[in-house]
């Protein structure tokens, strides 16, 4: 974090403990520069910077003011999915929204896209361009099975971060992190066996899941804390669970980071029980504060967990490269990646290395952090003011994702097609249960550069979904 | 065809039907221009072409004479494989073939990677090379799931060659034609079912099978006519078959190409039975005669034929650019395709696109098919020289594949053992098969450049294999 952005986290935590209440009058820029020793520009940028969140205003020659329409962000309630497995459905809806046409002309503000405009990602397009002179890279033939040396140890070296210590030999890079996904749970289920995912959970898992005729398990999951290990305890007591699949860190799409001492619990879980876990940690780099959190991986002292990531969210999804750790099944995560896909592509493998091992990927991260952690201010703040009240807002620590919970009287799918006649559209949140659940919540994405247009768009959505709260309300004719 | 090609055939032909016998002196130049209408040196570059074929020897001042040593190629027996479904293994022994690591500095006779130095390949580096700058491609996203429209586009217009009608929505872009073949048997079955495979068959679609808990049914199959129609019919009426999964055209390894009127069977057949057929036509495009044979597909008129291909084979596997055209099995083909990698990787489907759209895919084409035709000759003619007596050799009329069956005393995984002394190393036919039948037979490719470093790695592979023949003449002390 920066100097002014501890500052304004200082100030917004204050104002969301209500020591600051709506309408107040905050401190002036002199004694925010006394109070926490800093210069004045300091000051007026972590002002600014709460304004652009939708926090404060500034009234002229007055000074700084809570805004009177704030209202503390509601988290959503904890989930309570149906506690026996089901059969994933919601197929067609995903498909809307992943299978999107390039004429397609709707603003897609649920996709799970990064920002591919940073110029810290230049130095990428730059290398992908100068690898087709290199002929000794042999970029027409096969890569190795398991993925190019090249790859494996940087992902080694940035494993360091989540506190996993991985021999480069334990990588196996994979089409993007879905293949990652899909061969972990293949490798450890058959047909109409139990899978346990946290809940709300990303819809390319859950379809996994539908594919190969497993069955989920909900378990019920805390937009704070994450999924409840109690009532995985007690589902690992009640059901032949052959293995638990979690994004425990930066959560898609609650948001939550399961904390590191739950970590090491659920890994003791399993361990009890006798179950792999299945880590998907492809936004965990995405981390607004430094150290980012620990993988549930590097808990791991008997090689139960496999984890899965990938460069989708920090690079771009268009180059499929992704990884799995596989622990102790390696033999076999090796031979269905084979089956699967054979080797994975080798020029992207090798450009992405490169841009690693240059140096790039730091500086890009850090860039993009700091984008997104402003930009959820921001997205935040037009949702509060411009969806109907008693909307629930996740607030996330890392990634870019925003999952919204509205009034029970409004169901994202049909408001999605209120919202098709406007050219908009936003990811509902029956596509993160294995049975519809989540019908009145919903997720957006803020990691696009937040243009007017984009403002515009949240507006129009928080203003169908409050048509869609009085409509409930109107007595039946 | 050149003109000298076409000479050369004819006198081949003769050749091989005894009309000029071992140590014959064929006739003089003069005599084949006037005879075939031809200028002098037409009828020499012939003449050059059937003594790299060693076939014919030139003996100073005496002319042309049929190599003492020649014997009219004996083909392979048909095979006979266990008529009973069988579980795959082999799996370490594929790992040995395909698993090399970059540093691995063996000479790998067997494997199925096409000629990737090739100069018409070159402008396929140079559209790489300009993709990263055109930034309306959006290379860094996700490409649409089912392909790119401009890469569906040109593969429906390749698939008219094959007599295919399809459209581009009917095509669905993979990463490999490997995930064509593992989408189309996970749609098809569940663990336990039962495929007809031909056989020998390839090694990457058994392991699917042993991936999948599928048992495969070997189907005895010819090495000219191919698989048995009427030893398929049986196991049709024996056993529950739920898909055929076959490779009709340049079969690898066998090389065979099933008969247009047997493929119409074919479908016949799977249509009494009501049976899908997986067809791999990834060879079908390196005919050496045009028209390239039909697919199986192509005389699909209902549906039940998903046709697995891609540009591993004519471009280079490394770029992972496959597709499937799933038939009726469309819808279940595209969720596969998600849960499996999601969309495929962007760029290099866009390079391959422009690289068929601009010509220069059909230039490629033409070079490397007329190098494949005049290699496959030379190869034969050194297998001939250096293997021992009694070895079958297949005579394919496509692709850059050659089976070879040895005396039953060489077991070519052994064989393989003593190679390794030399950094030498074959495809051994055991690979082919779900149970480790073939052990005398072994797979050879004639893509790459033709050195003499290559013909003294046969003649070494044709040294060792005959030394296991005299060992076994040897009475037992
Ligand atoms: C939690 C999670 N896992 C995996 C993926 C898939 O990543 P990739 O595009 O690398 O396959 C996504 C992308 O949406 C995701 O959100
Ligand atoms: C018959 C056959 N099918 C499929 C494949 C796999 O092709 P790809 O590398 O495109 O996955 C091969 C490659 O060895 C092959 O020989």
């Amino acid at each position: 974090m920066t100097r002014y952005e501890s500052v304004a986290a200082v100030l917004r935590e204050r104002i969301e403990h209500g020591l600051y209440r709506p309408g107040d009058r905050l401190p002036s820029i002199r004694a925010v520069c006394q109070e926490m020793d800093v210069g004045i520009s300091t000051a007026q940028e972590a002002y600014r910077q709460l304004m652009d969140a939708a926090l404060i205003e500034s009234r002229p020659k007055s000074g700084y003011f809570v805004l009177p329409g704030y209202a503390p962000s509601v988290l959503p309630s904890a989930s309570r999915p149906a506690q026996r497995p089901l059969d994933v459905s919601q197929w067609d809806q995903v498909l809307e929204l992943i299978a999107t046409r390039r004429d397609d002309d709707r603003l897609q503000l649920g996709r799970g896209v990064p920002n591919l405009e940073c110029a810290t990602l230049k130095p990428l397009s730059k290398i992908l361009g100068g690898l087709h002179r290199r002929t000794e890279l042999n970029g027409f033939n096969y890569d190795t099975l398991i993925g190019s040396p090249e790859l494996r140890q940087q992902v080694a070296k940035l494993a360091v971060a989540s506190n996993c210590l991985l021999h480069p030999d334990d990588i196996l890079i994979t089409t993007g992190c879905q293949e990652a996904l899909a061969i972990a749970l293949r490798i450890l289920t058959q047909p109409g066996d139990v899978v346990a995912v946290d809940s709300p959970s990303f819809y390319g898992t859950l379809q996994i899941l539908k594919a190969n005729g497993l069955k989920a398990l909900e378990i019920p999951t805390d937009p704070q804390t994450g999924i409840s290990l109690e009532a995985l305890e007690l589902a690992l007591e009640q059901w032949p669970i052959r293995a638990i699949q979690i994004t425990p860190t930066f959560n898609n799409p609650l948001g939550y980071t399961l904390p590191a001492e739950r970590k090491r619990a659920l890994v003791q879980l399993a361990q009890r029980f006798d179950v792999a876990i299945i880590e998907d940690d492809i936004y965990g780099d995405l981390a607004y504060a430094q150290p980012r959190p620990p993988t549930v991986k590097s808990f791991d002292d008997d090689g139960r967990v496999l984890l899965c990531s990938g460069f989708s969210k920090t690079l771009g999804p268009g180059f499929r490269v992704g990884w799995l750790a596989p622990g102790r099944y390696r033999d076999q995560a090796l031979h269905m990646k084979y089956v699967s896909t054979g080797a994975s592509a080798t020029l992207p493998q090798r450009a992405v290395a490169e841009f690693i091992a240059k140096g790039h990927f730091d500086r890009h991260l850090r860039a993009v952090i700091r984008q997104y952690q402003r930009q959820r201010d921001v997205m935040i703040g037009w949702v509060q003011r411009y969806f109907p009240p008693g909307t629930g807002i996740s607030y996330p620590q890392g990634g870019f994702l925003l999952w919204v919970e509205l009034p029970a009287a409004v169901d994202c799918v049909r408001l999605n097609d209120r919202l098709a006649e406007h050219r908009l559209h936003v990811a509902p949140g029956a596509l993160f249960s294995a049975s519809g659940k989540f019908r009145q919540c919903l997720r957006l994405n803020y990691a696009f550069t937040l243009t007017p247009d984009i403002e515009d768009a949240v507006r129009r959505v928080g203003a169908l979904a409050g048509a869609m709260v009085e409509e409930a309300l109107q007595p039946l004719e």
